[in-house]
């Protein structure tokens, strides 16, 4: 039983919480966080303590292993700390919003073999990793294609966009750690459309962009496509199709049952894929803690590592870069 | 090339005649209706002779086969006189609505070799063919259950029963041919349940059912299950589903074409089933077409022959004894 | 926080322990089996004590209510034992496998107003739940026709057989109550044909069935069909349909994932459904925990009562006479 | 009745001359094929005249309008003398494999009112323009993206390449026609990546690509994505998304039947989609019959005009200058 604490108790920290509570592997250490009184309901919820500092929480004899929650731009520091303390940790993504931070993160931890795991949840969804997995099978030959969609249900609200580094570094970062993982190679080239479809005068004022898409190739000619938008409003869309020389693979989307509704104007409807993403990956979190909670015990290395959240970073740097040029960009220039 | 003659020109008799002009095995030789102009436009669509009368037509050395589209009470008669003169039926279900006279015919037409193929298009239908096959090939093991929905789009005009001959000898007569090709055994037994839910002034007064139940039982104990409604407001719903040791097959519903909404209030929602027979079989009609042309080509028994015609009716009247004494019917009660 | 003490540690009790433990408005009080070392196990792997008798459990102060998941013949018991404490008790279906004994301890319990909820899982469950919430908001007018299909994965092992009161008693009874739930009227006629298809051998020596299909109607004329299988090799498969004047509802089988295939010898192939129940109906296990806690902390009548589990069980005595008797059985003939 | 001559006799205009004998509005006149016994053989077939040159189609009075289904470098020529005879002309795409000779086409034929339709039988797919007509109407509000994913089912022959003007020019130009059919505006910008994954000696050999991911972007920053692959296993997939700021319209594969089967390693499994071109475009090729006869009978344009197939190439010369140089283009540099 991995003895965990969160970091943060804001929406995510709380689910994690909620997981690390019930999950058969882990159980809920401790809490903390900046505002007190996040903490305290947190524990008090579960009935564990409320840290007074995240120095304590990486002091404590109690805690196994910390799970960082809190804001974007307290992870480095935290992954830097657990590494000191000899605390595997289980990071939200991002590592951090600048590929220099994380750099330099990466190099002051380099040595260590203190576990790191970042929160690539998608990885984890049950779906995507049964068409991973066929595919790793050689179920379809050579791969050859990738296209993930990934839409959010919904506009978030302003205060969202100002912290969150913009949409390819605060979401499309989920999409271009899946296409690596669906690729299994290195993309070596990336071009980027973005747009401000949805909200033109927010996006223009903050100088972010609502809508996507993306083409990558690998060193071995591997194609990928990525679209995103930051509202679908049928729900969260969220896809995954593997073409390859043998056969192609599809994870769709989850629906909330099974009800479909036929009348005088439609037939074999569903109703809208309701779910954000605390639904949708509900199975992919908690997974995501059994795959931590494993190699922890079996003293292997995590399934997405450091490099694979600094790989994902740099993917939308490059991604910015092709934005700014309208050109392909190499992403050894990035480097 | 087989000549054929169309015998009754009204709705169903256009569509045969158009499907035998255009169809590559065959070719409209003339066309008979006792309402002269419905024989006259027919014909002028086609430039082909209106035939004077149906003993014209018998007698005609430019007709090779006859298909038989007229009203109900002369399809006995017309087959009759076809196997008398030699020529090749497709007689339109049912042979006739009164089982005695079906077995006066049977009789009459007895060590006759002329082919006669009774027009149970739904055996013709590529998704109910292929599942029949699949099941023939041993797909899915020993077959246990069949369960056919079927159910028409929309209550036909109150002249329509008038004349048809109640629910089970219309409508349900369909399903009983498709239940005997799909079990590959004689149902022996009947029980049958039949309401009056969706005009019940209508059906009480002509004394007609527009919804049914019906089961069935093989004599090596396989089950099957027919429901029946005239008014599918999502359209014409024509399924087939059969279970074995080592798996199912279903035949679904057909599309106009495969375009999907996604809404706030729905998701993957199709079009509704707007075909009625006419749109939904037309490749079942003209291979049936086909198949008649090749057993005559080659000197073989048609694929649907006037035993299955007669077999069928003999289901209908044995529901409707159920009905009557709310039991289960053994079918040979009929004989 | 209602406490609840399981009484049955085997299969379901242990899945029944899992769900009220981490229920968010239930806690694990205590468990107990007449097999102490399961209960035992149990209670260690809860923290929770295990009671010596089951009388301990009734008459202690610790518990709230009882969930009862011991083998049947004690259900009837433990529900007279759990009324005369003062306990409302979640009871698995069925009652008793007996009509007399049900009888007698609806006699006994009369007057009572202590909460008793049948395990009718299945009425719980998202998918069916939202066919009907849509059916009795209107959305597909006057509903005519019930489709139920319910086929298990798998033969149980003969163990099972021997105990289980034959196919309509222990497995169809849920779909019985589903119908209920559904047709929203009494059904007053049953019609059944039970077969022996999967392991006749078998069946014959037990007097017992593996495959069925029934039809039932109610006093109003609304027709329903219910076939099961012990036996479906692609998984568990629970369907239902609801057939209305103005629309179709259907509720179909849930996936593990929604990962489809393509390849050179099909397209859109999903995964098996290879949940069995307690993977299916996970969350209606969840919600029928949800709505027992409701019920008592709002002194309302639970939703699935007592005399539904009689009803229920009726309509499998009906169903029984109808097999011996080839005929339509009304159900006043059990009362 | 349209009396329509056939120009080319192969493969493509076998079907042409098939689909117009049977269509409705249309009458075919006479064939021609520089090959003379291929268009005595469709003559034949059709009991109609085969022309020994197409000087006399153009100048006969027999014929009301030309299909042109020659090889694609005569196209342009008898565009300029279809044009001349006054004598509207149906023409398969491409116009012609090089800019500057559709251009000079384009010089020629200014000013001229004589109805052209290039063949671009995608737009009439009923599942498509369903697509498009519910975007039109607003359903899904401003349109966003759209994705084509566009795949045949299998190399063709080494001959076809070396006469077939590249991947983008010969297969992709269906899709940039559907891209500009759906996105109501003109694209202004290309970016491609191109590939050799299916056969890269051949492809080497004849710098060719068998593989292709594009994007595009309208001048109101409407996104597209196109996605090719010259081999898809499990068959011809033609695929349109459209994502919009209400919803979400997807035109789906077409299947051979609805039949899927069900066994112990899946469920829920079609067929493949077996259809090439001529079998899943069916209706399309009839419909644009259809849209061609009645634009002449009307006096209106047609549908889809010289213009349309000018821009379609643009689009693929600017997507070739963007894999030569590796950035985005702007398709104004093609002019």
């Amino acid at each position: 039983m991995l003895r965990i604490a969160i970091l943060g108790c804001g929406r995510i920290g709380r689910m994690h919480a909620a997981n690390v509570a019930r999950h058969p592997d882990t159980a809920l250490a401790m809490v903390y966080d900046m505002h007190a009184p996040s903490a305290e309901e947190v524990a008090a919820a579960h009935g564990v303590p409320a840290a007074s500092s995240a120095d304590d929480v990486f002091a404590s004899g109690e805690v196994d292993a910390v799970l960082v929650a809190s804001v974007t731009d307290t992870h480095a520091d935290y992954i830097e700390k657990a590494v000191a303390a000899g605390k595997p940790v289980l990071c939200e993504k991002p590592i951090d919003l600048d590929l220099a931070r994380v750099n330099a993160c990466a190099a002051r931890i380099a040595g260590s073999d203190v576990p790191i795991q970042i929160g690539f949840n998608r990885r984890f969804d049950p779906g995507h990793r049964a068409a991973r997995d066929a595919c790793l099978a050689g179920e379809i030959g050579d791969l050859q294609q990738v296209i993930i969609t990934s839409r959010d249900p919904g506009m978030p609200p302003r205060s969202y966009y100002e912290v969150a580094g913009g949409l390819l570094r605060d979401m499309t970062i989920h999409d271009f750690d899946l296409a690596r993982y669906m690729l299994g190679e290195e993309p070596v080239e990336v071009f980027a459309m973005a747009g401000r479809m949805i909200d033109p005068a927010l996006m223009d004022e903050l100088d972010d962009h609502d809508t996507a898409m993306i083409l990558m190739r690998t060193a071995s000619g591997r194609q990928c496509h990525i679209n995103n938008s930051r509202s679908a409003v049928y729900g969260y869309d969220q896809r995954v199709e593997l073409m390859g020389s043998n056969g192609m693979l599809i994870s769709d989307n989850r629906k909330p049952h099974e009800m479909r509704r036929f009348s005088a104007s439609l037939s074999e409807a569903a109703s809208p894929y309701e779910f954000f993403f605390i639904e949708r990956y509900t199975e992919a979190f908690m997974a995501e803690l059994t795959a931590f909670a494993a190699a922890i015990a079996e003293g292997r290395p995590t399934e997405v590592g450091f490099e694979d959240g600094r790989r994902a970073l740099m993917l939308a740097e490059a991604a910015y870069r092709s934005i700014a040029e309208n050109r392909a960009v190499r992403v050894e220039e990035m480097a």
